[in-house]
């Protein structure tokens, strides 16, 4: 006798320690399609006529969370964003293009180099700040234009639950209560900004990855070569020693922060908004003359001029 | 060339990576004396004619609080409970003992099995709980206790940094707001209660450790049998693989919980207080008719009674 699939009763194929249970592959998909189903009604991610717009990077939480909203009838196009960090961009770029053919779904490709004059390499360096600040800030202005300009009003990412929970352990470790407020499975739209979800919340990245395996969906396994050692990477492993003790100790964590801890932030919120207006350039909700990207692209721009 | 003491330049024996500085020996003592006493000021933890009641396990950590508050002036005595640990309580209570007559101070000493009517491994098994949560509750209660029934306004607990980083990475971890309201460095005295401060906060365990080195203070170097693979262990490991990255990362975690979550738990701490009324028989704030320390005496009594 060993486990059996909690569903149907067959041999499983994989196990899921926090919730007690295993699942053969067939149940294991309709288990994610569920998860996913209900964070995206629970937490009113979007309604079933909104267009949604998917940020694809060629990994397996974005290509995850783009399979199953189309699975579940969402209309749901993706966004490639090429950020020109050599071959891993080259791959992952490929990784995105083959899914949405074989999906026959819509991808929108936009190159950083487009409007920063850089890729992110390049421009880290131009600016003298770490690749995953200038990455992560091209990214937040880039996807929400991208949404934006093409009439999505939700932009969703593939953030899993793993991803969420080392995040908010970083966050709780500085105590940075800003940072704390605005972590939400779900950012409503404000002048300037399309919604953002993120319908993979329940979903831990041992599942997303099964997932893949299972719909045979290609992604690319290796990590971005600019984040190797970062901090991100060792709130992780600090918490996974915790959950292979304690099953389902990160789940607790993520999920009691969201009915806890965030309520009581509102006000914080509530004072970031307070001070916007918007870009002189873009348009984009700032707090000074230009926003932070268009200060950006002008500094790598003026670094990267062969003619200055 | 290699690092100086901070203070006077000579060689050093102890270097401090999150204040990047490095102390000789005598430097190093009135480092610690300084933090103490700032720690006590600026909390406002008592005043320089309150009687000090110190928590003395035999360990390093009570040892140098006791040790401290005596060199700051303070009029300190210590109580030991007995908790019946075999031979590791027999040797914690020499170390006690033999601090108290080395400084001159007096000890209180009180076996738990007075009014357990055991100790703690037989108490433990009786109540079917894990011990932790037997000698914790015990030791709430009979501390404070040992504090109103002499007279002292205020108990003193040797509490580190260390301690306090990893109880509220517990804390954390499972969101409950009512432990994170009352996790704090001084708790008011209310009626049932004295006082309860822990001067150690602003020094990890390495320093408490290096402290008795250097005074010659001996103290019990084994954890408690008991407590041996416990989450608190677990959590204090899962800081320290950060804290190696990035050292003074557990200080400000828990330096800024104070200062910045604290503040917005005010309600949580009040509603707790809401429903108190004093137990029937020993006079201890409860909710219920007995206090919980009450009913475990209780429950002991009547399981290693042997006329039962």
């Amino acid at each position: 006798m060993g486990m059996r699939c909690k569903r149907c009763g067959e041999p499983p194929v994989i196990e899921i320690r926090r919730h007690r249970a295993a699942f053969c592959a067939g149940c294991f998909v309709h288990h994610c399609h569920e998860q996913v189903r209900r964070t995206v009604d629970k937490l009113r991610m979007f309604g079933p006529d909104e267009r949604v717009l998917v940020a694809v990077s060629g990994g397996k939480d974005s290509l995850m969370v783009w399979d199953v909203l189309l699975d579940l009838g969402y209309h749901a196009e993706g966004v490639y964003l090429g950020l020109g960090i050599g071959e891993y961009s080259d791959e992952s770029g490929a990784y995105a293009r083959d899914f949405a053919e074989k999906r026959g779904a819509a991808l929108h490709e936009v190159p950083v180099s487009d409007t920063v004059g850089a890729g992110i390499p390049v421009a880290a360096k131009a600016m003298k700040r770490p690749p995953c600040s200038v990455c992560g800030l091209s990214k937040r202005h880039l996807l929400n234009r991208a949404a934006l300009e093409r009439g999505f009003g939700v932009l969703a990412t593939g953030h899993n639950l793993d991803d969420e929970a080392a995040v908010l352990f970083g966050n709780v470790l500085t105590w940075k209560m800003d940072y704390l407020a605005r972590q939400r499975p779900v950012l409503p739209a404000t002048d300037g900004f399309a919604r953002r979800v993120k319908p993979l919340v329940r979903l831990g990245e041992r599942e997303t990855a099964a997932y893949c395996i299972v719909r045979g969906i290609d992604y690319q396994v290796e990590e971005c070569p600019m984040a190797a050692g970062n901090r991100h990477l060792r709130y992780k492993e600090a918490l996974n020693s915790i959950e292979e003790h304690s099953p389902g100790t990160k789940a607790h964590f993520y999920l009691q922060f969201l009915e806890q801890l965030l309520p009581r932030l509102d006000d914080v919120a509530e004072d970031d908004k307070a001070d916007l207006r918007e870009c002189v350039r873009c348009g984009s909700p700032t707090t000074g003359e230009l926003c932070a990207f268009c200060r950006l692209s002008d500094r790598v721009s003026a670094s990267t001029d062969p003619a200055a």
